[in-house]
């Protein structure tokens, strides 16, 4: 929301870690205005066991770009603050940079709504090192919860086989902010509504409701609650029947069927919250069928997620729709998509040529990709996705196309094939240029289709929930060299001998 | 942020679930405007395992309860509405009741940084019905994750005995909002500092910050890098020592420890951020040791939580401070309290009295306490708590005082014990009277001060991490008494035969 509202730039600049400020103040020390670097966003390991993961984000991107600017407020902020050995933290000379400090980047990035898998580039971030680096926090934060959000939603959506699955997770989203990301990325990845009102009128988005437990409890009887419902929504009447006891709330759904009948009108739905849902539903469904209401439609909520979905439909629960809150809302399962945020290359003032690099790290596993990475997704003759090769847009190799056929998998070094003469396309695309939008912002159903398009053209194999097949990311076979070397290089300068403890 | 922003004040009338706003339509349709609903909030289980957690997010109910307005492009958006079945959701004249809207409503609620136990009431609404109801959804927004947040943290901040931690989880938090959320839970909750640059400005918070792997990476090598570092950030120098390799990176911090003291400087400290911890900084503090440099602080972070801080700690790691980020700030074991508001008690416009009430379900765990409660905490001589007794202020049997001394164990009905005597306090304050504040908001570190005395009052067996004891929570014997009539009437008016199925 902040990140969004134009009349709120000022936030978006001091929304960032503090150890950004601090780096961007060194950088600006040591004279490195120049020094261009270029970023990449990923993540190491699919979320919630799954095998592809929904990009989403992008498109608040170029708000954060333009939104940087550093107020008097922000800059009063920043002078006040105290290093921890006494002194200011910021000088001066570098209070008075920010204050007409502006974003120059140029960002690339994967569109909202197309899939993208783990230890490939989601976002590329390039230009002077010093703005690459303020993005981290930001940019991190922008992109990671909603990714997060429209994978967990796509498996949500895709168990429920068609029937529409609303969400309603703001009361348990963190914040309003939590809330809006909330019912935007699930939007983008196939909930067909949001409870959520201001993310209703804010985005477009379709909104639901039923009734809660209250207003039956705000009437004598459940009839009588139910009677002042349908007279007061008689063309948004869905009931909620499990306040007391689901067996007397179905009767008094019934009654009141019947009551809306003879006035012309039409009980939507009854929604269950609550118990078996399983053998309610299929009780309930069995009762309005008895009476002639087979158009009754049954809702239910509580806790859904996509193996509980998945269940209710295995065992023929006749159900028509879902509304699934807080399971959704903080991904309940895994509520950290971990992405994170590497210098990939450098280029000093002088250099003619970017620079790739890497971190090495103690564990193996956060070895980086080096290089000016660019995606190209390769498909079979079907149109389905089979692999995605990572390469270096920066690296030549001889005289002709550095953009190589052979691709040598990131996670199993053994798989090394060719791609050659297959169908491609880039996955990163323009977004923001010299600090400035490319372009106006799409709407939300364009990455809304773009992502059903997306899950459908994926093959089954790779959806399900037990044991998917991985799916093929690799390094075009330039790039994999140019990171063996590295690692090799710097395998030799740390030859330290074991074994190496603590001192006693 | 939204919620505090007074330049906002129109995002939070829209900020919550549709079926609000079609209920509150209703409740004015049928001319309840003027009947009075008590409800409360409150949450089902600890989460984490505790046996507690700590209120957080009271101080922000007033801003919630006065911002509460509708603008004309509220209203629009909301004439806009179709409802399912054909028409508009909303009628003008529900409409023009919305332009004009303020909440009158009285609040009392648990003081940020209180304990509070399960079952019961942290928050209580009193006033017109519709506006308790339309308070919902942002309520429990509000309160959910804050608290879910600051009891994160004193588990955390316990398990760390004494070191501080620094929160630093704004990169995977749930957008803008979430981030902040999280940085001033967790102060209250005991962290000592945070990373959000914006929280530091907004809340007062002590911002704190080393570097990140790219610093080290954008220069030739890491021990020009260091010296850069330490060169533009000399009081304020904790250095990232592995990037490349440990045991090289403290060599290179020795290095640069040795230049800034003979500058009649000193190096705060090292962080590492990856591999094992507990060998790593024994061999880091060995090194240091070794060539007289007792006073560099070791920091460490890592997908840190309470039990890999305990786990360290009991392996007699040297650790000075932890960083944590993504388990704290998205409380990754269980990232919902699944709080909940329900309503306890009506009053029609004729009544003289409250008439308690409460809600069933299919599942006799969802049954909710009945009553205009408050909580009254009892404490043994030394001033540890050692049970809660929820009691209905509104009740009275006979002529005297109807707050008993009998308590009855919420969830143990076999418990009753008497409470005769003891030392007790009120845990339900005043916070909103007639819509508006009653008071001007406390500081935060009133919170974060209430929070530590709470902690250091609670018998140790409450806050251990494996089984811990139950904290007893009971209801006054009088309104155990109405919750049981409560429950028979319904049972007897309930009795359908067994057994009951789908229809074949």
């Amino acid at each position: 929301m902040a990140l969004t509202d134009p009349s709120r730039p000022t936030d978006v600049a001091l929304l960032t870690d503090l150890y950004e400020l601090t780096m961007a103040q060194g950088l600006w020390e040591h004279g490195k205005l120049e020094e261009r670097d270029c970023f990449t966003a990923f993540y190491r390991d699919h979320p919630f066991g799954s095998a592809y993961a929904v990009m989403c984000g992008t498109a608040e991107l170029a708000d954060l770009v333009e939104n940087t600017r550093f107020t008097s407020e922000d800059i009063d902020y920043l002078a006040s603050l105290k290093a921890p050995a006494g002194g200011a933290l910021f000088k001066p000379g570098f209070l008075e940079y920010l204050r007409d400090f502006r974003m120059h980047v140029d960002i690339d990035a994967v569109p909202e709504g197309e899939l993208v898998f783990a230890r490939e580039p989601m976002v590329r971030v390039m230009g002077p090192a010093l703005e690459c680096q303020m993005l981290e926090t930001a940019l991190l934060n922008t992109i990671n919860f909603q990714t997060l959000v429209a994978t967990k939603t796509a498996r949500v959506v895709g168990a429920a086989k068609g029937r529409p699955v609303a969400e309603f997770g703001l009361r348990r989203a963190q914040g309003p902010d939590g809330g809006m990301a909330v019912a935007r990325a699930s939007y983008v990845a196939g909930c067909a509504s949001t409870s959520n009102v201001l993310a209703g009128r804010k985005y477009g988005i379709p909104v639901s409701g039923t009734h809660a437990h209250s207003w039956v409890m705000s009437f004598e009887t459940e009839l009588e609650a139910f009677r002042a419902f349908a007279a007061t929504s008689p063309n948004n009447c869905t009931l909620l029947i499990d306040t007391y006891d689901v067996r007397e709330g179905v009767e008094n759904a019934i009654t009141v069927a019947h009551e809306m009948e003879a006035r012309g009108e039409r009980l939507a739905g009854i929604r269950i919250d609550s118990g078996d849902l399983a053998r309610l539903s299929k009780y309930v469904r069995g009762r309005f069928d008895e009476e002639g209401l087979e158009y009754v439609k049954i809702v239910v909520s509580n806790d859904l997620d996509e193996y509980t979905i998945q269940s209710l439909l295995d065992q023929g629960a006749p159900i028509d729709s879902f509304g699934v809150g807080t399971k959704l809302a903080t991904c309940y399962d895994q509520p950290a998509l971990g992405g994170v945020y590497k210098l990939a290359a450098r280029r000093d003032p002088g250099d003619a040529a970017w620079t790739p690099v890497m971190k090495l790290s103690e564990q193996p596993y956060k070895r980086t990709i080096p290089g000016v990475q660019q995606v190209r997704r390769y498909f079979d003759d079907a149109g389905s996705p089979v692999c995605d090769m990572i390469y270096d847009e920066a690296y030549v190799e001889g005289a002709g196309d550095a953009r190589g056929t052979t691709l040598v998998a990131v996670n199993d070094a053994a798989l090394v094939t060719s791609v050659a003469g297959m169908e491609y396309r880039e996955l990163l695309e323009p977004v923001v240029r010299d600090g400035h939008a490319v372009a106006p912002r799409e709407p939300l159903t364009a990455a809304r289709e773009r992502c059903a398009s997306a899950l459908a053209a994926l093959d089954p194999e790779y959806k399900r929930f037990l044991y998917p097949q991985s799916y093929i990311v690799g390094m075009e076979a330039g790039l994999a060299r140019v990171r063996d070397e590295l690692v090799r290089e710097r395998m030799n300068a740390a030859a330290s001998p074991m074994p190496w403890k603590a001192p006693k």
